[in-house]
């Protein structure tokens, strides 16, 4: 940051960075905001507070729209780069919080819209200690991205399933029992496969109770399948980040690849780890 | 492949093989067609879209059991070996996609064993990189051979475990209150362990209530069994496939070729396995 | 086995043993009768089967009583050991699959302990490679051993949750609601903590709704406690399993513990494993 | 403890320890009177019991009450440190168990409140072997503490789940189907992902039984994550317990104390730890 400091530079780093008091007092502020955004669209869907608050509960979205619209605006300006901040992961959730309120301005029925501020609660990570959960969402990503492969084929099978026990449940069942068409039986399958079990839709047939007995105990214990990918790929990203704190230089003997973070000789071979110079 | 393509090895790269573009149409095109039998067969199982369109759609569904029935008898035919290729996985499968519409022409209600064509769908892991998924599958299948005995002791004892508790709920509730039959006391007791909880039977007294928390309790803990089971042989199977590349230096005195992965001397004759320099 | 080998050792080669062709044959039949027994109380159990063939049924269960009294009876006579064999595992099942049909002499209601034969369906593991599962049991109840204490805290932690919990919505939701008594309420707790949700009970209330997704989202969480303890166990039992196979000697020079099975020195420090003596 | 043992030092050790066979016989005969009072408690709230049993009930109540007062007022009286033990873990827990019986004098209806005496079981943990189950509980704990980072990470996700999926619910099905309020909505959501499913509310049209077939899928899944998390911070409290007494021998030459625990080298120095014998 160069001498004259101008408006613009002391406005970024209030909006942008968490570092300064102002920073971090923005920072609340806009998560309080955000709050009372949320809990004013929820109290406004309850019809008897409607009927009483409802004028007062939109003037407050209204306010709140206003608001996001100037701090959006402004973070465009004071940004030394708008384009990259407008298309960035923060700015695309910030224009998401502005928009419900541009689109109500000519469809009313959009205000429900606004719930999506809640993605703006990811906020509330740079108010605590950013980088260790970032580094703990980087932990879980690693698995999730590591496990892909594995869930795909997990996911298929498992939509397979639900098609193929639906069907045989509509033919099984029919509409008499509630399972009106495919979908609805597929639907149910889900119900059940998931061990959510509803009980909106049942089976009353000995076979169709037979068969809805095995989906339930086929969802119930492939339930360890994406259990178990998620853990060994957690255990793996976790065994690795372990190993990046420790000396990660191979051996230049035995080409052992992790030392202690203060060995000079390898445990292994005895070799120096960094072998000086033949001459002095 | 020799110098003469005939018309038949020209037909069977493109229908057997995912490698050529050609191949690679052919296989998305056979998923469209896959996806769009399924869908006609969800939409006409709708009662009020199958009084508007039933006919359109069992047209589109007669055209689409001839395809498949036009393109197994190409495979037979352009295949070097048929009848490996009948009796193999995706042999079968293709058969298990045209028998329906065969056999619907003389029973009309088979056409819903239409949907066992979503067993096709499998076709769609060729398409994606084929070989990473199968590696994938192949951990995944690994791991359940190796938990097969365990999962076999668990499931005896699960079913063993319904059994009673089943009996159990018929002679403590009774016909009254819905436990009308031991079989159906069995069917509640597996929606009550499985944590499905569906609520079209429910226990009314005391007793029962609490026989059925004794049923939820274990349900909700011995799901960690299963489980349990499955991260250990997925971490094994991973372990393995991890450690085959590992310490494969051979020893410079006895030349035994593999050792422990920390080995610093050799197991069997007590030399040093990587010797340090004679100078320092 | 000595030579003059009466009556009484060759039935207790076929009863107690499955090694030879007899003794095979013997457990198979047995199990056949065991299901025929299940599946007599339960076709018995359902109201109009019940109606048409309660006589047959009746018939079958007191011969397949006669059959089992007469079977416990031979296992005590050809018993080499009467008395530990009364009192062992298998003793005890036996006896308890002859009692219900005893007791039912003077009681009619007792029929339907008759299910408890099921008990006896653990018999299947004799057909079945023995060893093999027992091992595999074996695994399971070491792993459920070590985790014995956790899963004690873990037990009590959760009684305590749904007592809290449930007299809570006791006062919060009251009679009115279905929340007639404390009891009752624990039970409600139960069903939701351990996800079954029959749904008999719900809760009307905002506040009474909000209490269940707090009791809702707690029981979704710690299913992650059980499964993780017996997963962490399984994993180390089961690498005790694998190390067992390894040489267990310890190095006498260095104290590591494993080696490869046909090591002769320390991989670690290069001393032989067994030193000869000093003289020769 | 010095020689003249007062009436004062004497009831510590029998209230505050439970080495001796008093102080045994004192923690047992409390934990019978928890529990009686809890079992009156619960009694007591079954209408039918009330009205035949109430005054005596409440008269029991009484008497505990008071005898816990006592209790409570011993404990300060023969505490070393009455404020120390006021503020700790359990001199909380107790005062948590005084305190109903007192408000209750004023206000009746705190009599529910009695229930919070359960949190007084804990104490069961000191007449079992208390050290073994503190320490198994340390490990639980250490692992819910190394996974605090994550389970937050994860708890904001699937709170913004349930609030988008819970809004859009109530946009689709609308208050004619249930849905009467976004709150009630978000409800829905957590009954459904958590795997609940009480069926007290429901989706009827087909886009919302998709979105809730959506929720279902994601709630079985993301199940897998909290899981996985524990299993993966258990195992690592469980090994780093195990390998606090790895290899502690000290460098012969440098007398480094620590060692990697497959060290043949010292990593400091390179002088092998484990000098072989000079003859061989």
């Amino acid at each position: 940051m160069s001498a004259p400091e101008s408006w613009r530079q002391r406005l970024y780093v209030i909006i942008f960075q968490s570092d300064t008091i102002a920073g971090r007092r923005f920072d609340s502020a806009l998560l309080v905001v955000i709050l009372a955004s949320l809990l004013a669209a929820f109290l406004d869907s309850v019809e008897h507070i409607h009927q009483q608050f409802g004028t007062l509960l939109s003037v407050v979205e209204w306010i709140i729209s206003g608001l996001f619209l100037i701090e959006y605006i402004l973070r465009l300006y004071c940004s030394p780069k708008p384009l990259r901040y407008a298309v960035s992961f923060y700015g695309l959730i910030d224009l998401l919080a502005v928009l419900p309120g541009v689109i109500a301005l000519f469809y009313p029925d959009a205000q429900y819209l606004l719930v999506v501020r809640v993605v703006r609660l990811l906020r509330i990570f740079r108010i605590l200690k950013l980088r260790q959960y970032l580094r703990q969402a980087d932990f879980l990503l690693t698995a999730l991205r590591g496990s892909r492969q594995k869930i795909t084929v997990f996911f298929v099978s498992v939509m397979s399933l639900v098609t193929v026990f639906g069907s045989l449940m509509y033919v099984v069942e029919g509409p008499a029992h509630g399972f009106t068409s495919i979908p609805r039986s597929i639907y149910w399958a889900i119900v059940t496969l998931t061990t959510v079990g509803f009980g909106d839709i049942t089976p009353k047939t000995p076979l169709g109770q037979a068969i809805a007995s095995l989906v339930m105990l086929t969802g119930y214990s492939i339930i360890a399948v994406p259990t178990g990918i998620f853990s060994a790929e957690l255990n793996n990203a976790m065994r690795q980040g372990r190993a990046q704190g420790a000396l990660a230089k191979p051996c230049p003997a035995c080409a052992k690849g992790h030392h202690e973070a203060d060995a000079a000789f390898c445990s292994r071979c005895g070799n120096p780890l960094f072998p000086r110079a033949p001459t002095r």
